[in-house]
């Protein structure tokens, strides 16, 4: 590989504050000069977005855990090859608001872990250089989700003992890969989360 | 396992008969006392029949190989779980107009082989129990697909040197699994090709 941007994502529990600060960091590495991506998924590309939407469409028990996985994987297996990976050639820094962590917690859940992590050796392989992991305490993020409204009530329709276990689900994962995943504290207002999350990023930008 | 169906397969290049086929086999076994789920791929299930109208809607381009592969994936398992494995462990006969083979072959082009197999072991696991591979010359059988006239022009689109390496490549698939496909000519009647599969198939009814 000769010129190569760098590729950050943000990970989290709902209503962390991902989005917020995945708009934050874009704004402030523009104002340094560098050239970014922001994107998101399940979706991030055209093609991604209509899957997104077929999933998030109609009756969700209509999908199993495995065919949500094997839909959300051909989304990401899109959003790569159409806006992160040619991105990444032209050296630019993409920012992804959710990324593969977010499938480990939420599809990997009731046994399918490894089914998951096989299936992105087979079809995605790439991890980011740096994952953001906004950590905070699910009550007060639950309240922060539920405060917005937003036509998706899919995603955050899950309730506090999911929460709970999806947040010490990605603090495992952090442990499990400390290089990678760097744990923010996000219980404080949103210009100190995205200073630290700015500090994070620096020393890892080209 | 305590009762369990029977899963037949039909494939082939495109005209080749497999429709005409399978829905003949459905008559003579039905006719024959069985009870018998005719179903076909991609698609087969409401979830599944959603997918397949996504992939081929719009610019088909758009969508490479291997998240086309996802996509068939995602609405075969669908399919499977909705349909197939209920119908089986009713001790039905499912009749499957194209499954696994037919992703073998024309999503398995270009040396994506290895991935349609690893993918297919990881989630789908499933063989029939016998696939009857309606062999036949390529021109005659394009001349036939064209003749028809149907919405769907993707799947037919294709060309006759296609056409003639997917019939080597299912001639292939058949010498590697002798067990399980029956090679059928089908360069014969429509009545006459349906009594050689009826032949074939009734020593493996339950
Ligand atoms: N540090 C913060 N302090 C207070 N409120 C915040 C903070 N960060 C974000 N919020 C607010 O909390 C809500 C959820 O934030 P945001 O949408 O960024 O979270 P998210 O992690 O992207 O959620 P989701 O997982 O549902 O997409 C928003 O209304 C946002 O304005
Ligand atoms: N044995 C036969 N002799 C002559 N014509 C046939 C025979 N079998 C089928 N046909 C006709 O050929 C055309 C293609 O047959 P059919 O639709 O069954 O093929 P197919 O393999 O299902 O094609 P596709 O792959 O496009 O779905 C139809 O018009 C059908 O009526
Ligand atoms: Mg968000
Ligand atoms: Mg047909």
């Amino acid at each position: 590989m000769t010129a190569r941007g760098r590729f950050l994502s943000f990970e989290g529990i709902d209503g962390s504050g991902k989005s917020t600060q995945a708009q934050r960091l874009a704004q402030n590495l523009r104002a340094a000069g560098h050239d970014v991506v922001l994107t998101r998924e399940p979706g991030g590309s055209p093609g991604a977005e209509e899957i997104r939407a077929l999933v998030l469409q109609g009756d969700p028990a209509r999908w199993s855990a495995e065919t949500e996985l094997l839909l959300f994987t051909a989304a990401r297996r899109d959003h790569l090859e159409r806006t992160i990976r040619p991105a990444l050639a032209a050296g630019r820094v993409v920012i992804c608001d959710r990324f593969a962590d977010s499938t480990r917690m939420y599809q990997g859940r009731g046994g399918l872990r490894d089914t998951v992590d096989a299936l992105h050796r087979l079809m995605i392989g790439i991890e980011p250089d740096l994952t953001l992991l906004i950590d905070m305490d699910p009550e007060a993020a639950l309240g922060r989700a539920k405060a917005r409204a937003t036509a998706e009530e899919r995603f955050e329709d899950f309730g506090l003992p999911l929460q709970q276990q999806m947040r010490e689900g990605f603090l495992a994962l952090a442990q499990e890969c400390p290089d990678r995943i760097a744990v923010i504290d996000g219980n404080r207002p949103a210009g100190e989360v995205a200073a630290e999350v700015l500090a994070r990023v620096e020393p890892r930008l080209p």
